[in-house]
């Protein structure tokens, strides 16, 4: 598509490097920013702008922070005894969102996938173990995808874990049907699983699991 | 969802502004921001702000330009006594990417809608009317979206140029079915009118129409 003006193209290609955004969806968000006040398209440039400059990831967690210690390992009235493994930010940012985790976090930045050439030392596996010698921490909660590529790198983690510090307590996230799930249409592998971990039904919450 | 850092938050609430962008879809694209070099986004951010700069609308047609006309109203080779009447810029770049068309254009920046409150006043038909009585023009194509709101709008600018101009010729562009569509599923609007505007069959290309 050639454009009457080689600014908007410009601006059409820059939309359009962003990931799942194609010419069509490009040209229309730079159309909607030319009828923008001045100041709102300022302020959109600037934000990005800063994004380079003032983020930076937490020295402990590699969380995006803007201190060298992000706000939940910097927190007083987080549990530091406990460390929930995963793989993104955006795994951090669902578990936060259930306002029920109390601990705190380590992100490693992804899983092991050979297809995808990403070994153990890609991860931030290291730098988990360093932090066990380092602090006193008595669970670890391995929470990475219920996928191949997750399962294989909790084991990795687990077992390197396991060698240096054979005392530490090691959970994984409870695999099952998800609530308002159908299990007609859920897949045999999680129904297996589900049924070979039941848990005691309880009526009420005193009750003995 | 909270984001770790404020700076995030209002990259995340930047994005999230654009029109089909949510809120999901901006963190995502954010983290991609975070990933790039800075010259990257520093070129992305110079981008929009150029956008505002930079670009203008041709005084004649109301296409985007970055001079006081636009490429194709000061290009020599454009037949200046064929005016296209297009709703938007999407649909002026739609007819020159067919390659096809060697006229000029007028955008009127939308059609009539009385549900959403747009009059033929907020148009730029009166700029139309003016370009009419002081350019050589013979022929005006009416090219808005085969809907109720389109049709209203030809409908319309066709009366106010036929008041002022009772000679100029005024065409539209052919409705029928689409090349590659499938008779079965044409809707009958479509079909009747087809059928009703049908074309003598050409063997030759020299053959009399």
């Amino acid at each position: 598509m050639k454009l009457p003006s080689t600014v908007m193209e410009n601006a059409v290609n820059s939309f359009a490097r962003l990931p799942g955004i194609g010419k069509k969806t490009a040209l229309r968000l730079v159309l909607h920013m030319m009828k923008q006040d001045k100041d709102v398209v300022q302020g959109f440039s600037e934000s990005m702008l800063r994004l380079k400059d003032s983020i930076h990831y937490c020295v402990k967690c590699h969380n995006i922070s803007e201190a060298e210690l992000c706000s939940i390992c910097s927190s007083g009235s987080r549990n530091k005894q406990l460390i929930c493994v995963v793989a993104g930010l955006r795994d951090l940012l669902a578990i936060e969102n259930t306002q029920q985790y109390n601990g705190t976090y380590h992100i490693i930045g992804g899983v092991i996938s050979p297809v995808e050439g990403i070994g153990p030392e890609a991860l931030q596996i290291d730098s988990l173990l360093n932090r066990l010698k380092n602090e006193d921490v008595n669970e670890l909660i391995m929470a990475l995808n219920p996928t191949i590529e997750g399962d294989t790198t909790s084991f990795y983690i687990a077992g390197q874990v396991k060698r240096s510090h054979p005392e530490m307590k090691i959970s994984t996230i409870a695999r099952g049907v998800a609530f308002g799930g159908d299990l007609e249409y859920t897949d045999e592998i999680t129904l297996a699983r589900s049924l070979a971990a039941r848990l005691p039904y309880r009526i009420n919450k005193e009750d003995e699991w």
